[in-house]
Parts: C-alpha cells; sequence; structure tokens
C-alpha cells in the first residue's frame, strides 16, 4: 500500500502545508488539543468549513433512551452521549465586508502545525478575499496543562498590499448544528440542541453563559475575556444572549501593523453546583488566566511537556515516520490523561464523538500501561475514576445477580451504556482489565495511599465477582462460563482463556493484598476465608487447550469450530461484522482482535516460550484485526516469538492508525489505545518489557529496520533507562535507589552510579514467519525509512 | 392450588354464568371464534365493557420499525403486527334512550355459551336500565366454517313487564381506540389508527368500507348486510363515513314481541387487488350469505363440526373437566387451522394480538400432529404457506452465508420479525420442525400431490441449510455449532441434542424423497452426491452425551454448567426471565421449556428407554416449565417412562391453561400449542402413540385418574379408532385398506371386519417420581374428578 503522506516527517511536530477539505476531519482529530478535562478538535478558528465540530468536557454528557426491539432483564435503559459543549474556540474575521472562508478567494499558503513539545497548534494562512484584499492570519491554539479550565488562542491579522478594514468576531457558541449521524432517531433527536441556557451575561471584554443539558441535567459555563492590541481606534462590542456570546472588534489596519487578540476560555461543568456557582467558577478561572497572561501560560505548557518527555520520551532510529508517529502517539495519551482528575479516558479522549465519547477496557489495558511508567499520576487519577464508580458497580453487579463489582462494558459516568448484551454484559473482562490495571500501578509505583483509598477495595469486589461468576465442576475446577472476550467475534463461550487468566491474576492479587494488610481487609469485610475462596478459585482455574492441535482454545470447544472461509470473503468485506452476521461470526474461529494472543502477553507467565511460539502461529492465521485493539499486542507477542519484522510491521500499523487515517474512522477521533500501544509495542515489543508481579524484566531486540531504541520508564520511584542497540543493551538507573531487573533472563542490579551494558543473545532461528488471512497481513510493510 | 372454575364443567360447552369484569379480557380469548381467516374476539356485541377489542384477518399485519440500541448486519429493520380490523361485531342497544352497558343499571342474568358442536357463541342477559326498564337480550354468533369470508350474528331484544322504545345501532368501526401496550412508542404510535380510508359506501341495510394500512399497503373491505324481523313500523336509517358504517333501527317493542336483527358480516383483504375489487369481493360473500340464510349458515356450521368431531374426538372418563378441557382446546385448533388456506396459524391463532400476531415453530410442532391426524388437509394448507415463503427463506439463508432455506422466528408474513438475534436467528430448529412436520404429514397422508408441489422442495431446501450451517470436525463428526435449541433459557450453543437429531432427520427424509423421486429432486438441482452427502452428514451427527452422569447433554458441555440455585430462586420471580438477565440464564442449568425432552419425544426412535428414563428425571430437576410449550411434551414422556400421575399432571396443565389462566396471560389469546398438546399428551402420551418413520405404534396405559380414553386417528386414507381402558386396549380400523400399528411391541394388522383387542403389559416399577424445581410441580394435581 502506497500512501500519500498527509503531515510532513518530522521528530517534534505534525505539519499540515496543505489544507486537503476531504481530509478535513482526520485532520481535526489529529490536531484536536485536550488537557484531559477539555478537549478542542482541530476545527478552523473561523468555524467553517468543517468536518466535525466539536469541543468536549470530560464526563459532560446527555442521556438518551435505549431502544430494544425485544427487551429483556437488565438492559440499560438510557444511553449516554458525549455533548458538543459550547464553542469558545471560535474567531470570525471579515476583511472589507467578506467573511474569512477558505472556500472563496483564494488560499495562497495554509500550514498548520501540531508541537509536541510547546503543547500548541498554530496556523498560518494567506488569503485573498474574492474581491482582491489578501491578508495573513496567524493563530496559536493551546488548551492549558497547567491551568486545567483554560484553553488560549492568540489570533493575528494583518493585511498585505494595503489598508484594510478588518471585523473580528470571538464567540461563544452554544447548540452548534452538527452533522446528523445514522441510527436511531431518538438518540439523534435527544442531542440536537441538548443545551438549555440559564445565564447569558457580558461586560467589557468578557462573558459567561450557563447551560444545562435537557435530560441528564448536568450544568456547564463557558466563559471568554480578552486582549486586544493594534491601532488605537478599534471598537468594540460585546454581547451575550441565550446560545451565544460575542466580542465584535472593528478596525482598519496597516501592513506591518498587525491586529492582535488573545483569548482565554475557560470552562467549567458540574452535577450539583448551582448556576451561579458554575459561573463565578469560569470567570475566576478567567482571572486567573489573564493575570498569567499568555506568554506565561505558553511557558507552563512547554514546562509541563519538558517534564513529561524527559521522564517519558522514546527515541528509535532507523525510521523517522514512525519516531514522529509514536511522539505523536505519546503526546495525545498525555493529552487525554494529564488532568483528567476524577474522570474517564474516552476510548477517543475529547478528539471526537466516537463511540458516543464513552470509556471501555482501553483504557485500563491499552492506555494505562504507558500512564503508569510515564506519568504515573495520571493512570492514578484514571484508576480513582473507576474507584469512584464503585458503588455503581457494586449495583450492577447486585442487578446480575453476582457478588462485587461488575464494571461497564461503556459508560461515561460509570452506569452500563451498551445496548447489546452479549458483547457488553458479557465481557466481564473488563472488571478483571481494571484490577490488573490496579495491580500494574501498585506495583510500578508502591503508592500506599492510593491502596488504602481506592486500590484494595477496587482489589477485592472484582475477586468477588469472579468467585461468583464461576463455579467449580464435578472434578473441582473452576470454570467461568458464559462469558465473551476480548475477541469480538466471539462471544458467550465457556472459559475464555484471557477472562480466566485474567480472573486468576484478580483473585491472587485480591488474597496478597488483604493478607497483607488484614485490617484494611476486615474493613470490607474480607475474613481468611473469603480470601482462600479466592486462592482456591484461581487455583483450580480451567485453561482450555487443545491436545490434538497443540495449542490453547481461545475458550472451551474453540478449535472444534470451523474456520471462517478467508478465502470466500471479499477484500472490501472488512469489517467482518459490517458484512456477517453475528451468529455466523461467533460460532466460527475467526478473531477479530488479539484475546488468546493478549493472554499470551499480559499473563505471559501462564505460558511456556513454545506454547506461545505455536499458540502465536495458529491465532495469526485466524485473526482479521478488525479492530484497533489488537495490532500492538500482535507486535509484542510477534517479538517475543522473534518475529521481528512482523513486530516492526504491527507496531507501525498501531504507531501510524491516526496520521495515516488507517481505518477510515479518525474523523470520529483518534484512537487512544492504539497510539498508547504504540508505545507498548516499542517498549514491550522490541525492549520486551515485563513487569509480572512487579519485577522488571527485558528481552529486548531490534528489527532490522531499526538501529535503536531508547525508553524510560518510571518505577516505584526511580527513573529507569533502557538502551537497545543491534547486538547490546544498555540499563541505567537515572534516579532512585538501587533496583534488581533481569536482561534476557539474567538478573541485574542497576544502580545511579553507573551504566550497565549487556550483549543481546544470539535469536535462534523462529522458524517461518505466520501467516495472515488472505489480505489481512500487517498493513504496512516497509524497507527502512 | 384451589382455583375457582370460571366455567361450568360440561361436555360439550363452555358456559359462563357470570360476568366478572375481572375476567373479561380472559373470557374474551375463550370465547373467540375463528375460522382461520376471520378472527372475533368474544367482545360483548354493544362492544363495552371491554377487555381488548379484537377483530383479525389471517396475515392482515401494519409494519413498524424494530428499533436496536446497537445495530448489527442482518438484523430485521421492519417488524409486523397485526392490526385489529375494522369492527363487525357491534351492535349498540339504546333502551328508553339509554346505552346498554352492563356497569350501569342492573345484570339481572348472564349467560354466554360457547358451542363446541354448534361451532356458536350464545348469549342471554337480562338487565335493567337505571330509570328501570327490564330488557332481555339474546344474540348468536358465528364465524362460518363452510364460507371462509363470512361471520354473523342474531341479535334479538325484548323488553319485560312493558312497552319499550328502543334503538340499534348495527355497526363498521374502524381504527377503534385500543387498550397501549408497553414498549417502544414508535411501535405504539405505529399501530394506532393503522386504517386509511379509501371507500365508505351504505345503501339499504348494507355497506361496505375499504381501508388500506398505512405502512404495509396492504387493504381490506369489510362489509355487512342485515335482515330485520320486528314491528312494522321500525325506522332504518344507514351511513357509511371514513371508520364507520352504521344501519340504525328505531322502533318500540312490547313483551313477546322482540326485535330481531341478523347480521351477516363479510371480510376480504389483499396486498394486491384494488379497492374496486376487494370491495366486490366483500359485497358479493355478503349476497351470498344473504342468501344462504342465518339458517343454513348455522346447519353448515353444525355439520362441519359434526364431521369433525366424527373424525377426531378424544374421549376420556374420569375427568369432567379435563374432558371438557381437551374438546375446548381442539376445537380452538381446529378454528385456528380449518380454512387458513396459504396463510399462518399464529401462536394465538386469531384470537388475541399476543406476540403481535406472529406464527413460531409452534405451528409446526405443537399444533400440525393434532391436524395432521384429525384435519390433513388443514395441516397441508399450513404446510402449503410454509412453502410459499421459501423465497423469502432462501433470501434470509443467502443474507446469513447459508444454502438452502431460513425460516424465520417469528412472523407474518414469511420475513423475519424477531428483533433478538440469540432466540431468533440462531434457533435454527425452527426450519427442522418445519421439515419434521413436512415429513410427519407426508406419512401420514401419502399426499403425492402435496409432496411434489411442496413437500420435497421443503425437505430439499431444509436440508441444504443444515449442510451447510454444520461442519466435519477433525475426528470427521458433523458439529452443528452456535445455535440455540428450544430451551429459550440457553442459546448460542454448540451441538444442541434436540437440533442436531431434528436435523439428522431432515437429511435422512430429505435424501429419501429425492432418491425416490430422481426427475423431481432434479428439478431442485440435487444430485446423488447431494444426497450422499445429507446422508453422511446425518450419520456422522454429534449427539452429545455425559458419561459421568449417564445423561446426554441438552448441548456440548451443558452439563459443566453450573446448576440454577433454585432454592434462592423466590416464588414470584417467574418467569424467571423478567427477573434474571439472560446471560445468567444462559450459562446455568436452567431450562424454560422441554428442549432434551421433546427430542426424546419427536426423536425417541434416537435414545434406549433406560436413556429416556435418565435423562427424564436429570432434566425434570432443572426444567422450570416457564413456556406453555412444554407440560404437553413432559406428559408424553412422563408416561413413556411410566410415571402415570405425573404425566397426567401435565397433560391437566397443558389443557387448562386458557380455561383457568394459569399464566395469567390468555387475555392476549389461547395458547394454541398448548392446547393442541392436550391432544397430543392424550394420543402419544396416555395412548403412547409414535410415528417415527411413518409407522404407527402405540404404547397405551392410562393413569389412576382416567378410566377409558377413546382417540380417532386419520392415518393414510384410513380412519383409526384406539380405545384404552385400565388393562385392555382395542384397535379399530372404521374405514379403509388394512393397515398395520404395533401394540406395546406386538405387531398387529388392523381390517375393517373387527376390533382387535389386547391387553395392556404390567407396568414395571418406573422409580421415583422425578422432581422438579421447588415450586415448579405441575400447577394442577388433583384427584379423580
Amino acid at each position: 500500500m502506497i500512501r500519500q503522506p498527509a503531515f510532513a516527517v518530522e521528530p517534534w511536530t505534525v505539519r499540515e502545508a496543505t489544507l486537503d477539505l476531504d481530509r478535513i476531519a482526520q485532520s481535526e482529530s489529529v490536531f484536536a488539543l485536550s488537557n484531559g478535562h477539555i478537549g478542542l478538535r482541530g476545527n478552523l478558528d473561523e468555524g467553517e468549513p468543517f468536518g466535525l465540530p466539536g469541543t468536549y468536557l470530560n464526563g459532560y454528557y446527555e442521556g438518551r433512551p435505549l431502544p430494544y426491539a425485544e427487551a429483556g432483564f437488565g438492559y440499560p435503559e438510557s444511553g449516554q452521549s458525549v455533548v458538543n459543549a459550547t464553542n469558545g474556540k471560535l474567531i470570525r474575521l471579515l476583511v472589507e465586508d467578506e467573511p474569512f472562508d477558505v472556500r472563496y478567494g483564494e488560499l495562497r499558503h495554509h500550514e498548520r502545525v501540531l508541537d509536541l513539545r510547546e503543547g500548541t497548534l498554530s496556523r498560518e494562512v494567506e488569503w485573498v478575499s474574492p474581491v482582491g484584499q489578501a491578508v495573513k492570519v496567524r493563530s496559536v491554539r493551546l488548551v492549558s496543562l497547567a491551568q486545567r479550565a483554560i484553553a488560549a488562542i492568540q489570533y493575528e491579522v494583518e493585511p498585505i498590499g494595503g489598508r484594510a478594514r478588518v471585523v473580528l468576531q470571538s464567540e461563544l457558541v452554544a447548540n452548534e448544528p452538527i452533522p446528523h449521524s445514522e441510527g436511531d432517531p431518538r438518540a439523534t433527536a435527544a442531542l440536537e440542541a441538548p443545551l438549555v441556557s440559564e445565564l447569558a451575561a457580558a461586560r467589557d471584554l468578557r462573558s459567561v453563559l450557563v447551560h444545562v443539558t435537557r435530560r441528564s441535567g448536568l450544568r456547564m459555563a463557558a466563559g471568554f475575556e480578552h486582549l486586544i492590541e493594534g491601532p488605537d481606534d478599534i471598537a468594540t462590542a460585546v454581547q451575550a444572549e441565550e446560545d451565544l456570546a460575542r466580542l465584535t472588534l472593528t478596525t482598519e489596519i496597516a501592513p506591518g501593523q498587525p491586529l492582535r487578540l488573545t483569548k482565554f476560555i475557560a470552562y467549567g461543568w458540574s452535577s450539583v453546583r448551582s448556576t451561579p456557582a458554575v459561573r463565578d467558577q469560569v470567570s475566576g478561572a478567567l482571572a486567573e488566566a489573564k493575570h498569567t497572561g499568555w506568554d506565561s501560560l505558553r511557558q507552563l505548557q512547554k514546562r509541563f511537556l519538558d517534564g513529561f518527555w524527559k521522564r517519558a520520551d522514546v527515541e528509535i532510529e532507523g525510521d523517522p515516520e514512525l519516531q514522529q508517529a509514536l511522539r505523536f502517539g505519546m503526546f495525545h495519551v498525555l493529552q487525554a490523561g494529564a488532568r483528567v482528575e476524577g474522570r474517564a479516558i474516552p476510548a477517543k479522549g475529547l478528539t471526537g464523538s466516537g463511540y458516543d465519547g464513552h470509556a471501555f477496557w482501553d483504557t485500563e489495558t491499552f492506555v494505562l500501561p504507558m500512564l503508569t511508567y510515564s506519568l504515573p499520576e495520571a493512570a492514578r487519577d484514571a484508576l480513582r475514576w473507576r474507584h469512584s464508580t464503585l458503588d455503581q458497580a457494586r449495583r450492577r453487579a447486585a442487578q446480575l445477580g453476582l457478588e462485587g463489582a461488575a464494571f461497564p462494558w461503556r459508560t461515561i459516568d460509570g452506569d452500563e451504556c451498551s445496548g447489546y448484551w452479549p458483547a457488553g454484559t458479557a465481557a466481564f473482562h473488563v472488571t478483571g482489565d481494571v484490577a490488573d490495571s490496579c495491580s500494574r500501578y501498585l506495583e510500578a509505583t508502591e503508592d500506599e495511599d492510593f491502596a488504602r483509598q481506592c486500590g484494595t477495595e477496587l482489589l477485592v469486589e472484582t475477586a468477588r465477582l469472579w468467585r461468583s461468576l464461576g463455579h467449580h465442576d464435578k472434578a473441582g475446577r473452576f470454570r467461568i462460563d458464559g462469558v465473551t472476550g476480548p475477541d469480538e467475534y466471539s462471544a458467550i463461550a465457556d472459559n475464555n482463556v484471557y477472562t480466566n487468566l485474567i480472573a486468576q491474576r484478580n483473585l491472587r492479587d485480591a488474597a496478597a493484598a488483604t493478607e497483607s494488610d488484614p485490617e484494611l481487609a476486615g474493613g470490607f469485610g474480607v475474613d481468611s476465608e473469603e480470601a482462600a475462596g479466592w486462592r482456591d478459585a484461581a487455583e483450580a482455574m480451567i485453561v482450555p487447550y487443545d491436545e490434538d492441535l497443540g495449542v490453547h482454545a481461545q475458550s472451551e470447544s474453540y478449535t472444534e469450530h470451523a474456520v471462517w472461509d478467508f478465502d470466500a470473503t471479499a477484500s472490501d468485506h472488512h469489517p467482518l461484522f459490517l458484512h456477517y452476521p453475528y451468529f455466523d461470526l461467533y460460532r466460527k474461529q475467526v478473531v477479530k482482535q488479539a484475546d488468546l494472543v493478549l493472554a499470551l502477553h499480559l499473563r505471559g507467565d501462564a505460558f511456556t516460550a513454545e506454547e506461545k511460539a505455536r499458540d502465536f502461529a495458529y491465532y495469526e492465521a485466524l485473526t482479521v484485526r478488525d479492530s484497533s485493539l489488537s495490532a500492538c499486542t500482535q507486535a509484542v507477542i510477534a517479538a517475543e516469538v522473534g518475529q521481528l519484522d512482523l513486530a516492526f510491521a504491527y507496531m507501525t500499523e498501531a504507531a501510524l492508525m491516526d496520521l495515516d487515517d488507517l481505518e477510515q474512522n479518525s474523523r470520529d477521533g483518534v484512537h487512544m489505545a492504539s497510539l498508547a500501544g504504540a508505545w507498548i509495542a516499542a517498549v514491550a515489543g522490541f525492549g520486551g518489557m515485563r513487569d509480572h508481579g512487579g519485577h522488571l524484566t527485558f528481552t529486548p531486540r531490534l528489527p532490522e529496520n531499526l538501529t535503536r531504541l531508547r525508553f524510560r520508564l518510571a518505577f516505584r520511584h526511580r527513573l529507569i533507562e533502557v538502551e537497545v542497540g543491534a547486538s547490546a543493551a544498555t540499563y541505567t538507573l537515572l534516579d532512585g535507589d538501587p533496583l534488581e531487573v533481569a536482561h534476557h533472563g539474567e538478573s541485574l542490579t542497576l544502580k545511579t552510579d553507573r551504566a550497565t551494558s549487556k550483549p543481546i543473545p544470539h535469536l535462534d532461528d523462529p522458524g517461518p514467519r505466520p501467516q495472515q488471512p488472505p489480505g489481512r497481513a500487517p498493513r504496512i510493510t516497509r524497507g527502512p525509512g
């Protein structure tokens, strides 16, 4: 596949040099800015043309009825959809009475740059109006990582060739019309103009609008404040009405005498606070931002990012495009998680309305590993959010007739929003994924406060779920029947290996956590009998294995099922679920996304090297990768079994998911898990990092296309750097007490006083490259860059 | 459970002696009249009070969108709901200006009688109006079994104590308001006033209204014509407008001088014929009915029923109530199937709008066995309907990626209407049930015309489905994975025994049918290779068996699943699916309705007697009977394994389903399959009749509560009578050529010249009575009547 790059290849920036209206929606996602609380899609300053206008506040949603052709007990009645909140990034420009709109006149020059170290989106345009007046427009936009409630824009316009009259309209617009998606008309109706005005106030150069969502009753305030630089005679007018606040500047400017507007935008929302309270919260944030000032906001932004990259950067040599993509992905993951503080990290972050803005298991299984080792406080906050929904998860478990907590398949506020239970409620692994992520965080940080406040309770309540979900059969083996694993092309199966192994770890970790702090455990009603029950169930856990084939069965009887007829599947029939019925997908051997192979990674301690190689080869031939939650895991295991070129191809696919719009749906937002997965592919794949039981081990080995890989990990109050070359790896403890790790099975003690270099052992012939279904090999397979 | 009988116990009538408004909806179903084409609920003549007004035309439906919270490929987009058609049974009465309404004034006497030999619903009322005028009202209603388009009412009013002014309004009313059911508001909206007027004409004493359904575009005509007897000075006026036609009679009558109105009502509908065409069709039918006259319509009705009862009656001694219930049930099954002619037999017949008026597998598996041996031409017509939907079933199979035909789980016109695929699309056994029913009909009738026109094609296309649905595993065994059997508390399982065995018979029968007529087979593209493929698959069919427990597993791994916690299930938590989520029901051992046990009946040739006894006992302990499609099958197998009292209890439950409103939902229509199931319980249970491979065998044995059972069977142009006493059974060939049957394994040749009596062998101790889950023993367990 030869692709036409949309963006220039540079190490620290993503640059768009032409404006392609067919790609505008993708660009809006790629150029989205966020701090985890506020998300602004990369819409043009003037609002139009757009692919999808988008301004999001984490957790701010509207409810809508979930309809069923045939209802059933326990089906969620109400769904949640992220709301396009009041748009504060709008700055409209009129030049000699003509609106600046790139669809008219002539666009002489266009450039946008997302700067991964500055944390800004900047733009430079030269435009000639239909009547021939040329102007230069420059803008820089940021969503502050330092001041959570604040976004800011500096906007500058300057005429070319002669004086020009200009008007700037800086706005807040609520209830923007958005393009209709297909689907249930009642859902669409619920999201049409979801915001009901409660307050509109304006004075001087500032304004605040307060709205409340019609059904969910969530109250939000948006406000702006401005600084103006330019000619002395600028006329200003400010107005505010229900769904609009507008500051209008009118003046005439000359070449070399730009008009510059600095716009501070603040957001806040609450499910409980009053209209005056949210108004004041936003006004206060604006006052603080103005006091901080534009230059300082930019400095703070850079400082935050410098700190992040210093701790977390992953450098690769040999493929500049992959280097760029890796950093781009890490930047988006950082943006999604940085200031999430008590809310979820949705599958698309705050970059688009895809998946209704819901959070899934993606967060715990793909996003949090990167954050745990790069920005642990963000991982902690995301887990705190899960903990804050424990009551909802307990109620859900009770409704389902289970003990403990059942976390939702998809949600914004913690309540289950899945309207299709075989791939929602039945996918209980999400609860194990939360526990797994919690254990990883605890092992990596030794965060005792979190353990006491959240971690142990999470482990206890999730273990209780498994204990009540499974049962011992006549032979005393522990079974978990009728569940759906990660592979969404199978459902309602018995003893899914991934689910059983993630449950096994959960049960063990809960037992260990309560054993280590009996007093805390007692507070949760855990006695030694209960903990023993968890350990017994874990020990007796069934892991289906097909003796004839010598591979693990993804779930019981799985390998008895017919293999999907890949040869008869047209190449344009992917993703399969849009072209074939679930009943047929479920009953055949065809894998949407890594399932058994994900177990080989996350529970690699439960498999031998030989099993991994055989299992990987077997499931490669069945995996169509109709999900973005797959390539990174396949990269990790391909690397582990020595299929390094294949691993490289998978990593590249994961990393380029959005820059190359590989699934043709980046318009709805970037694929946060795939972007985080590129980090996983680098660190756990070519770095060979594993963290089973909190013990860091490495089996680094580079593919031919890379000459060097360097990454850093935050681990137990330490900072570790690993540098991998073709023949040796070097481990450096940059900060903290000595730490024992392993390199290809050899134990090393890292100390800050010196780096440790170790040769990389010879790779035994890993055998032939595993084959994928026809046409489903990794989509990008290039030589060295 | 002590029940308060709603109806007097009489051998040939169902009599209601008081009007209980709390039971009025149940009575409307019990007293519904139908000929399989027209259905009139037993609403009071004057229309109110009602439980649910109902006038149905078989196959006449309105479409409605099927909503999904999360859509999927192949989900039906449109549903179908039976429409409450133009109500022609309305005759309103005013007495001295006061409307006759039993909720006002005084109801001195009320009686309604459904006469199973006359085929009429008659009514006698004495009512005193609020101002004190007493009247006697008598009406007799029939839906003609002889003239398919016709219903008729004779209505008589007579004053008591003195002269009275009366007004009669005989009406046709379209778009009657009906009580709202809960559920999707869009579906409700689609069914509110579904009829759009196209024509309204009235002249003399007759009128015709033509309407078309808004979405489905089906055109119907309803008409009335009248005869009047009474005083000479009756003033009449007729009018017709969009949704109303009305004949008004005004007169004064005296005691002994009743006013009598005879109303002929005609219906017709078509998806293709024009407004004038359906108008004329109905006018013509009215002319014919008037020409036939009321008395002759009644005679024809009786003659039809005499013929039916002569061929089909089942007599029992020892329980008069059960005798009544049996005949009541057979009468409703007759009504549902008599003149169905190219349409489906819905689960509720035409007695209510339950299940949206859809037909399910109920028809083929429970209703058609009775009709096959009692009124074979009705069975043939029902199967012809299935055949007429073959193109739709072929399209559905193709959409699902399968060969042959996939019949819908629920439908009116042949298109799939199920909005929940795990219990719809996945329940492929419905297709095998069609084939099974077809084979039974062919074996029982030797109807060569049907075989050529429909039967062989049905067997071929259904066999093709199975061949493409299943596959051979590595060991060469034929598997059918990911399907749902009859038990709706399990779904998407591998190798469901019932499904596999019904498929096995289907494959064999198709092979045999095409082998016996290669030319016909060639017309369907069947060659000897294809037929051999069917036989091979049938031979290699997997039938899961649990060696440890010594019982068949309902499906693979079923017996490994946890047993439902019956002790923790509150008695008011039935049916379970209204109180527990599907995910939990599906993954545990709990059976909604006979599944494996149904295989023991319909594929009894595939099990040994010992296996049947063990399997029955095992599944009895798991079966909660939350479906009305269960008790009759449990009765049959209970009788076969010698548990005669248990069989009697199950038969009683099946028979009394609607007369006693056992499931508290007879208001929505009678349970046709349960009523037909009472016949099955009598004939296949205590008569021990089996028809495997077209060979009739009997193992008759009575329970203590019965002293005699006599039934007749139409079989291959013969009429056979079987009379069972406590110690002997007598077989009589009433008509036709000699026939070989078997009595308890002993072969007998029946001839018309003499009856054959045989002693009933001693019953070996069948062991302890199998136990049901707590509280789920058959609901009616009484001593001898």
